[in-house]
């Protein structure tokens, strides 16, 4: 029988590295990091969604990937429309779904852009820093400020990767307007790259829509009122007085430190590894997010 | 203002091909495969969890791929060892783990081999049918017999997909009793495979396992008893009165039905799909389970 510590799978969390012997770790990169590598979200890119249990979800916006899509976000969250709205779909491996759950809508503020266009893809940035392990479903991927990236060498685009956020649409030619968004909460479904617009992700309180009881109709949708959870409100974080603002930062994915992270994260070598991978999938590359200190 | 129908995002399931112009998707292969691509799946290879608040969990057990982990497994369960002890951890994008949260662990079954070998890999098996697309982690994905398999042409492991189950151990060269076991609930961290012996996957009632409040320890250990959900009983299905016990069935991996069923997952063409991704990640390919008819 073993000592009950070791049965915590311990060495699943890096421990910090005290002396120059110490194997590098992803956490050993960050906590030698200077404050310099980490970069402030906007405040106008912070979306703030409070759920009637009081429970808050707070996702960074992409502008610089669906910026109409982004744009209609932004106006639906400062026209209030989605306060009184719900989670009304969670499909176990898939995603968990918000919006209004009856037809018709609520009537659109002026603001918003019914029909965006399809901002599936852009032009491949300048900016985009490949990672050296390949992808099974695209040519290169890598990371552009901030944002995990992937690319047939011609086009960009944001990767269905959990806690990234989509927008909901019908089919072909609809784009969705964002009135209803969802976030991934298993493996990622990648074959929805290129075919939906993402506008974003979750990076505080994901546990409050991966954990909430899947719906048993199809899809997981759920079925009555009393299932589903309600949205309180919907606010962008330049909105709130100050001291309400949520302050987080992002890993700067053109620093030294973030190239070391992914190399870290490729190849761990603490006493726990017996292999290292060798690779890192960019789903399990996402650029990390702390508090502003 | 789109239709009410258009936002479920309705197409993210597959109708029925009602008519040969239909294109094939994934539901409508398995909807016109024979009776004879489902494989009973053996009692003695399903685990049934029953948690205390009544929710169960079936298991498939894989005894080809880590035999002695296995029988450890059983032997654990024959004894009714793991009866009274609990979920003790549930960490956000990651995993949910369960056995004794004191130490002193009870004393093992005479049973229970309590120091097995390292079955992370075995030699490739001559049943290994490989996928046309490539891995991140791996040279060669595929599957053997119902279960998805990664290798490097000369050893094979069960990767780390959602719903797999693998032992939970300290560090090297413990490699865990199976006295703990964790399910994988998010995105596959691939980069434990060929570290742990894995000895299973879901098969039921994933949901029970995946929407468990995270633990707000380091690691999502919980803290309190409170916190806990308690096993009520951890049986195999062949010890149980065959009216109790769970039919489950899986698709024959070596069946066109099943290519056909790959290639559909790789190349969606239903009218949601602008853009077929032509690949498929393992961990998107697992097996389908259904229940014997």
């Amino acid at each position: 029988m073993k000592p009950f510590v070791w049965l915590f799978l311990l060495a699943f969390a890096s421990a910090p590295a005290t002396a120059q012997d110490k194997p590098v770790t992803p956490s050993s990169v960050l906590e030698a990091a200077p404050a310099t590598v980490w970069k402030d979200i906007p405040a106008e890119d912070l979306m703030v969604m409070t759920l009637a249990d009081g429970s808050k979800v707070v996702a960074q916006l992409a502008p610089a990937f669906a910026p109409v899509h982004v744009a209609n976000v932004r106006a639906f969250a400062r026209a209030k429309w989605w306060d009184g709205a719900a989670i009304i779909r969670a499909q176990d491996n898939y995603v968990t779904q918000w919006g209004w759950p009856d037809e018709p809508e609520p009537k659109y503020p002026d603001t918003v852009k019914a029909e965006p266009p399809a901002e599936y893809e852009q032009p491949l940035s300048k900016s985009f820093r490949a990672v050296p392990y390949r992808d099974v479903y695209a040519a290169q991927v890598g990371h552009i400020d901030g944002w995990p990236v992937a690319s047939d060498g011609k086009v960009q685009w944001l990767p269905h990767c959990y806690g990234m956020i989509g927008v909901a649409r019908g089919l072909n030619p609809d784009t969705g307007s964002a009135s209803q968004l969802y976030t991934l909460i298993g493996h990622a479904p990648r074959h929805l790259d290129r075919n939906i617009a993402m506008v974003g992700r979750v990076v505080s309180g994901m546990e409050n829509l991966s954990t909430r009881a899947r719906g048993t109709e199809a899809l997981g949708f759920y079925k009555t009122a009393e299932e589903r959870t309600k949205i309180a409100s919907v606010t962008i974080a330049s909105d709130l007085p100050s001291k309400e603002r949520p302050a987080l930062q992002y890993l700067d994915t053109r620093s030294p430190t973030f190239d070391a992270w992914v190399k870290a994260r490729a190849n761990r070598k603490d006493d726990f590894f017996a292999v290292p991978a060798g690779a890192v999938d960019i789903c399990n590359a996402l650029p990390p997010i702390r508090q502003k200190p």
